[in-house]
C-alpha cells in the first residue's frame, strides 16, 4: 500500500538529553500533531551539541527525501546552543543579523534590567532565505527554512515555548505548502483485559478491513487499540469504515472499553460521577493515596470527590474507618471482610454516595504462602450494599500499585453503567 | 578536550515509538549503564520496522566510528519485528538456524500448551558469526556480533527483558573487548531554589574546575547538578578534585541540597525518619493524595508514615481533621490558620510524631484577587509546635501541586535536620 502521507523527520538536539537521564517527550507531541496535517514522522534524532552530528542527521533527512524536517533545542543564548548555526553551515547558507529581533532582545532584558549581551545577540542570527518565527513564550526565536523540497523548521526546546510556536506557525505551513491527506485514525481503550485477549476476541473483525492499521498496545493494564486509514483518499469511506469497524470491535468487547480515545480512566470515571450526581470518597491502604491522587488530578474533581483517608497502618483502618479490630485479628488486614468494612467505614462517615478501598500486598515485603505479594481486595459499597472483589497482581511494587489503582477507578465506572 | 570514551549509539525499533505517542525509554537506562564501561551515548535513534531505515541507523553509525552499537525491540515473532533479518542483511550476513534456540522455544511453547509456529522459528534464526545472549525473562534472545572494530548488540524490547540482558550480558562484554575509563562522575541534588539562582551562587566554584564538565538541569523545583571528570584518565586525581568540587558546592548551597544522587526526595524523607524514629502523617487538600502516594512509593514507607486523610472538601476537614468551622468561615480553607489546624488535627487524631498539611488552590479555576491559582498553605506541627508557610507556585495544576508536594516533603526534611 503506497503510503501518501508525508515524510517528516524530528532531530532533537541537546546533550542532557543523552547523558543525563532526561527524556525527550516534545517529539510525542509533534508526532501526534504533525498527523493533523498529513505528516507522519519516520525517523527520531537525538543529537548532543556538536556541529558534526547535526549536519549528519540534517543530510542524511534530507537525502531521505522527507518532507518536514523539526529541529528541538539549541536555540537558547548559550555557547552550547548551536542548532542555529550548525543548520546554517550545513546549508551553507550565511548568517545575517536581524535587527528587528534585537530590538526586541533590548525590550526583553530591560524588562529585567539587563542589558544585552554577545551571547544573546547570537539569537538574532538569521540563516540566508530563512523566516523567523516569533516566540511570544521565551527569548529565543524559531526559525523556517526551505531546501531541497524539504521545510525546515528550528523549534525551541522548552514544551511551552514549542507547542504554541508549532500550533500557530509550523502547522498551517505544511498544510499550505505540503497539502497532504490528513490521517484518519480511530482508538479504543479499555481495562481489565490481557493483549492476548483482547487480540483473540476481534483479530477476525480488524483482519477483514485491510484498508486498516491496526495495532495494539498494552500497558500496565491499560490496552489502546489504534485503527489507521491507510487505504487511498477518501476521507468519507475512511471514516465509514472506521465508524463501522469500531462498533464492531466495541460491541464484541463490551463494557470494558472506557474510552474510544486516549483518555485517562480518572477523566471517564469522574464524568459518569458527574453524570450521574454521585459523590466519590477513598479508602487506601497499600495505593496509598494514589487513587485520590489521580482523582483529583481532573479539574473541578471537588464536584464528584469528597476526598477520604489513607490507611497505611491497622490502626488507622480502625481509629479512622470503623473497621472491626476482631476482623483485623481474624481475618488480617488484606482480606475481602477488611475491605468492604473499610470501603462502607469511608462512605459513612464522609457521606458519600459510594465508598471505594484498597488493601493488598504491594510488595516486595509482607507477603506469605498464603497470602503472597500482589494480593489486593477491593471494597466498594454504594446504595447500602458493599461488594469486595480479589485481585492477583503481577510484577513489582509499582506494578501491583498502579494496576491496583486502575482496575480500582473501572469497578467504579463499570458499577455505574 | 579529547574524548577518552567510547562512542556509543542506540537505535531503538519499532513503529509504535514514531507513530502512537510511546515514550522510547530503554536509552535512558542504557545511556546511564553504559556510562560505567567507559561509552557514552553520543547518538540515539528511532526508527519504524523498515529494513531500509535499519540499514541507514547502521551504516550512519558504523561510518561514524563508534564502539558500541545497540539496537532495541524487534526481536519478537510477529512479521513486523525485522531487527535480525534487517541487521543481518545490511551487513550481508546469512542467517542460520540454530537448533538450540529451536528446542527452547519448543520448551517454552510446550509449557502453554501450544505448538511451534513458523513465526517462532524466526526467532531461531542467527546471522554467522553472532553469538546468542539467553533471555531468561522472555522468548526472543539477544544478539551480539562484531564489525568494523564496533561491538553490535541486538537486544528484546521490553524493558523487564532488556534490563537483566544488559547488565548480565552486554557491560561485561564492552568492559572485557573495550577497556575504557569509567567515566568519574558526581551528582548534588537540591530542591527550593531557582536555577538562576544556583548558578549565581556556585558559578565561581565550577568555573575553577576546567577538567570538570558542570551541567545544571532543573526540572519543576528540583535542580540536578551533574559534574563530570573529562580531564586525563586518572580515576583518583578525577575523584578528589570531584569530592573537593561537591564539597565547596555543597557547603555553598547548605541544606537546600538534599541528595548527593540523583535520588527522589520521599526516600531521603523516609530514611530520615526512620533514623530519627519519628512517625508522619498527611493531611492534603489540593495535592489530593500525592504526598501520600509519594510516600508510599517507596517500600519499607510502613515503617515512617503511618497514612492520614485527603479532605478535598470543607466539611471533611472539619470532620475528620477537627478543623474549626469558625476558622473556615473567618480565614478560608486556604489559609494559614486553616494549615496549621490540619496539621495539628491529623496528627493528634493518628498519633504520629509529625503531621504536615497542605491546603491550597490548583487550579484552573477557583482562585481570586486575594487567593489567586497556585496560593497554597503548609502547615507542620510536631513537639507541639505547629507552624505554617505560604507558597505562591507558578503555572498549570499539574505543576502546581507536584511543586507543592515536593516543598511540603523538603519541608519535613529540613525541619528535622
Amino acid at each position: 500500500m503506497a503510503d501518501k502521507f508525508l515524510r517528516a523527520e524530528i532531530i532533537a538536539v541537546g546533550s542532557e538529553l543523552l547523558d543525563l537521564g532526561r527524556v525527550e517527550s516534545n517529539s510525542i507531541f509533534l508526532s501526534q500533531r504533525l498527523k493533523s496535517v498529513g505528516a507522519r514522522v519516520k525517523r527520531k534524532w537525538v543529537v548532543g551539541d556538536s556541529p558534526q552530528e547535526i549536519e549528519t542527521a540534517l543530510k542524511t533527512a534530507l537525502a531521505a527525501s522527507s518532507d518536514v524536517i523539526i529541529f528541538s533545542g539549541g536555540l537558547g543564548p548559550t555557547t552550547d546552543d548551536i542548532t542555529r548555526e550548525s543548520v546554517a553551515q550545513a546549508l551553507g547558507r550565511p548568517l545575517q543579523l536581524d535587527p528587528a529581533i534585537i530590538d526586541d532582545l533590548k525590550r526583553r532584558a530591560a524588562a529585567f534590567g539587563l542589558k544585552l549581551t554577545d551571547n544573546n545577540r547570537r539569537q538574532a542570527m538569521v540563516p540566508k532565505q530563512a523566516e523567523v518565527l516569533d516566540n511570544p513564550n521565551g527569548s529565543a526565536p524559531g526559525l523556517y527554512l526551505q531546501q531541497d523540497g524539504a521545510l525546515i523548521f528550528l523549534l525551541p526546546g522548552p514544551p511551552r515555548e514549542l507547542k504554541p510556536m508549532t500550533e500557530d506557525q509550523v502547522l498551517d505551513r505544511i498544510r499550505r505548502l505540503k497539502p497532504a491527506p490528513q490521517a484518519v485514525s480511530r482508538c479504543l481503550r479499555l481495562v481489565g483485559l490481557a493483549e492476548s485477549q483482547v487480540d483473540h476476541q476481534v483479530e477476525g473483525i480488524y483482519k477483514s478491513y485491510p484498508e486498516v492499521e491496526t495495532t495494539i498496545l498494552s500497558s500496565l493494564g491499560i490496552i489502546d487499540l489504534h485503527f489507521l486509514w491507510t487505504g487511498p483518499d477518501e476521507p468519507s469511506r475512511a471514516r465509514q469504515a472506521l465508524d463501522e469497524l469500531v462498533a464492531r470491535v466495541g460491541e464484541k468487547l463490551g463494557s470494558r472499553v472506557y474510552s474510544e480515545r486516549d483518555r485517562e480512566l480518572e477523566e471517564v470515571v469522574g464524568e459518569i460521577l458527574r453524570e450521574r450526581g454521585k459523590m466519590l470518597a477513598t479508602a487506601e491502604s497499600c495505593t496509598g493515596g494514589w487513587i485520590s491522587k489521580r482523582l483529583t488530578d481532573v479539574a473541578g474533581s471537588s464536584d464528584y470527590y469528597l476526598g477520604g483517608v489513607v490507611a497505611y497502618t491497622n490502626q488507622l483502618k480502625v481509629d479512622l474507618l470503623g473497621v472491626n479490630e476482631t476482623t483485623l485479628e481474624r481475618f488480617g488486614a488484606v482480606s475481602p471482610q477488611t475491605a468492604e468494612q473499610m470501603a462502607r467505614g469511608v462512605r459513612e462517615r464522609t457521606g458519600a454516595d459510594i465508598g471505594l478501598a484498597v488493601t493488598g500486598i504491594a510488595g516486595p515485603g509482607g507477603g506469605s504462602a498464603e497470602k503472597p505479594v500482589g494480593l489486593v481486595h477491593l471494597g466498594l459499597s454504594m446504595n447500602d450494599d458493599t461488594q469486595s472483589r480479589r485481585l492477583q497482581v503481577p510484577g513489582e511494587r509499582r506494578f501491583v500499585r498502579l494496576r491496583t489503582v486502575r482496575a480500582a477507578l473501572d469497578w467504579v465506572r463499570r458499577s455505574l453503567l
